[in-house]
């Protein structure tokens, strides 16, 4: 990134953007940069219409897969749990137990979907709510910014 | 209104927007126009950090009360239920038993809290559900539009 860019225009953010658009094309709704209760941030959290979870890590380069090892982290906030990276990434050395997306700024595709490993209900609650709280904030900021100044 | 008037000239929405920053100021999250599964749409929806749920109905005007008989149809699907009318609105016939605020386009305040009928577990997951699905397609209709074009 030169001293110009903004963090729009950071590789990360440009590919959660294509997964965040593949799974509104299939009626999902997302959030990016999502914190988790324990403190980790996921790149992106998808809700279908049944109220299951999804988290994806998005990587867009080895080095940045091998500076952040503790991607199961996750695994305790989510139904199914995807890696998306982008079409030049060495995929063969992501865990084959988790879910793989291939992403670009504009779209994404499953090359292998997320194994289902569903959360119980006191956890899904608390991410519903946490994902509804989090998503109607933003919502405001956006809108009727002077709301959120006190 | 005039005919150069936007939909957010309407007194109902200016009176929204002064409920939805009470709540926020309070730390709830909000969102207006929200159709429920009965097909009403609640004027103003609030969720606090417990997963409590309030709908607020706005009334602008006597006529605007008059007009539409069917609150308490709204009762179903919150913990706590409110009318939200302007400092001259003739209070004394709104219901005693329902919670009370007088707002204007900058603020609200509550005359008398609402009485707690709290929802049963379902209807409340389904009304968190269906809070985060609708905020978290909002967010995405501003943010990236495109995403929604399919």
């Amino acid at each position: 990134m030169t001293g110009t860019g903004t963090i729009a225009d950071a590789p990360g953010v440009q590919l959660a953007r294509g997964v965040c658009r593949a799974f509104a094309a299939r009626g999902l709704s997302t959030l990016c940069e999502f914190t988790l209760k324990n403190g980790r941030r996921a790149d992106v959290v998808a809700l279908d219409g049944a109220g299951e979870l999804a988290i994806v890590e998005v990587k867009s380069s080895l080095a940045d897969y091998r500076s952040d090892g503790k991607w199961w982290e996750y695994l305790d906030y989510c139904d199914r749990f995807y890696f998306a990276v982008p079409a030049d990434f060495p995929r063969d050395i992501l865990p084959s137990d988790c879910g793989l997306m291939v992403t670009d700024a504009y779209h994404a595709e499953i090359l292998r979907p997320a194994p289902l490993a569903k959360l119980n209900a006191a956890r899904r609650r608390a991410m519903l709510l946490r994902f509804a709280q989090v998503a109607g904030q933003r919502l405001t900021r956006l809108t009727d910014p002077e709301a959120l100044i006190s």
